[in-house]
């Protein structure tokens, strides 16, 4: 595949999630308050990595991406749960979050906690609905997103993370905040569009092994991007985790060695993924741009 | 059935959820903070009433009430996350909760959010990985509680009541309210051991309706017992409702107006249960005492 004829696929992807977000909200019977809250952030732009690597990797699996549209949107959703909490006052005190005012900024705390906690539980009803999902297909990613998003994946990682502050980490210390506070997410949006397409266990282990290293490579990147970033580009203030006194793969690693390392991840992901034998054009260049983006 | 006997069927169930509830949480490969926080919560004790209406609606279909427990704990550990949530400083702003500090009084208000996320979102792992329910009724019994806790549910009965603060409400602005804050969790509980006996349209048609008179009588006797009730029974303190100048039952109905209305929901609530044609002893029970609780 020509390199114009990705990004223009990936673009339209994007714009089908960017589309129907919006759908899984208005219709909802809710205060309109709250609505509001949930669509601000959910609208609020983004990569919409989550929701591109569902449907790239069902494109790889040569299977129609539509049928993975209630996931992506489900992810996006339940990541956007993530960053309200994340940024709130007694957390990380973000009061910008993409170049615009965070959640409990524009609709206060209260609003705040309750939008995030409404997108996370209505995730799962955007996944249980759909008629066009086989139950057990949908059983398996309930379990599956629960596992990664709860107690033993993300959220594991924000209190690993929020516990770590302040502290000298090991590079182990740091590889298990990240791995679950944005590796497990970043897997699963993988896997399920794997387990949509039907793909076999060995595909299943290849493909989490590869997303795994990427999910790393992701990080790794948003690490150099607080130094070396554009604050334009990147809508927050850089410099942010050496104010904080932040653990980060530069300040392990210094910087050449944090890029070493980003690019020794994302070898691993792209062998893994030829390893596939899949048509994973599409995943491909998503690595380049998780190893190259400026936002 | 003899009154002792359905209460040391009761009380065997309670055990049964007090039993398996930690279970739940101490083996997950979690942050050992994390989970102290979680199952501090969870043990803080409680009526259990949504998992004993679980039960309780099996028993009257006459099943075995064990398939019921992951849904049972399920529900207790969502309405513990609302309940840690609804305390935080920015919301309810509460110290005590049944006679303990308050999550965020012990542990913080971050770690407190944190294991309100993560009870919310292992609660949908629980019922999605038991291999005793089948796929469908997974799916159902999912769908179904994200939507009853979610945006068109609990959540926007608590962003309604927060938003209501202050404001001289309606009483069809309470029962907005109600219904959803506290009475749509009820109805799922009953609805949720109906889903798992295989119950048909019909009835389950009747036992929601059963459910949400239920849910109503539940609510209208918070209300009184904020003015009448015994402080060291509650666990926190009588007379807040007025402090904080709360729209209740009472406050719009008179006192003798309020008890009138909650002996009417029982008695509806009774009659449906009757028209199932169930062998009901404990939901009949349950009525009873939702009707007469002094905590």
């Amino acid at each position: 595949m020509k390199r114009a004829e990705i990004e223009q696929l990936l673009q339209s992807y994007k714009q089908r999630v960017e589309e129907q977000l919006p759908a899984y909200i208005s219709n909802l019977q809710a205060p309109s308050i709250m609505k509001e809250a949930m669509l601000y952030s959910l609208q609020a732009g983004g990569k919409r990595i989550r929701p591109l690597l569902v449907l790239a990797t069902l494109h790889a699996f040569e299977k129609d991406v539509e049928i993975g549209l209630p996931v992506a949107c489900a992810l996006e959703m339940l990541h956007t749960y993530s960053l309200i909490h994340d940024d709130l006052p007694s957390m990380d005190n973000d009061d910008l979050r993409r170049g615009k005012p965070t959640n409990h900024k524009v609709f206060g705390e209260a609003i705040a906690i309750l939008a995030g906690d409404a997108l996370l539980t209505h995730s799962f009803r955007v996944i249980a609905e759909p008629p066009s999902i086989s139950d057990e297909v949908k059983v398996r990613l309930i379990a599956e997103l629960a596992k990664a998003a709860g107690p033993e994946g993300m959220v594991a990682g924000q209190v690993a993370d929020m516990q770590g502050e302040g502290k000298q980490l090991t590079l182990e210390e740091l590889e298990y905040i990240h791995r679950n506070k944005t590796g497990k997410l970043l897997q699963y949006s993988v896997l399920a569009g794997a387990i949509l397409a039907n793909a076999n266990e060995q595909q299943l282990k290849k493909l989490a092994e590869f997303a795994l290293h990427l999910g790393l490579a992701f990080q790794i990147r948003d690490d150099i991007l607080d130094i070396e970033g554009d604050e334009r580009k990147i809508g927050k203030k850089v410099g942010s985790d050496v104010e904080n006194k932040k653990v980060t793969y530069p300040s392990l690693l210094t910087m050449a060695g944090a890029k070493e390392k980003l690019r020794h991840h994302i070898e691993q992901a792209k062998t893994l993924l030829q390893q596939t034998k899949l048509n994973a054009h599409l995943l491909e260049y998503i690595c380049e741009l998780v190893e190259t983006r400026d936002h």
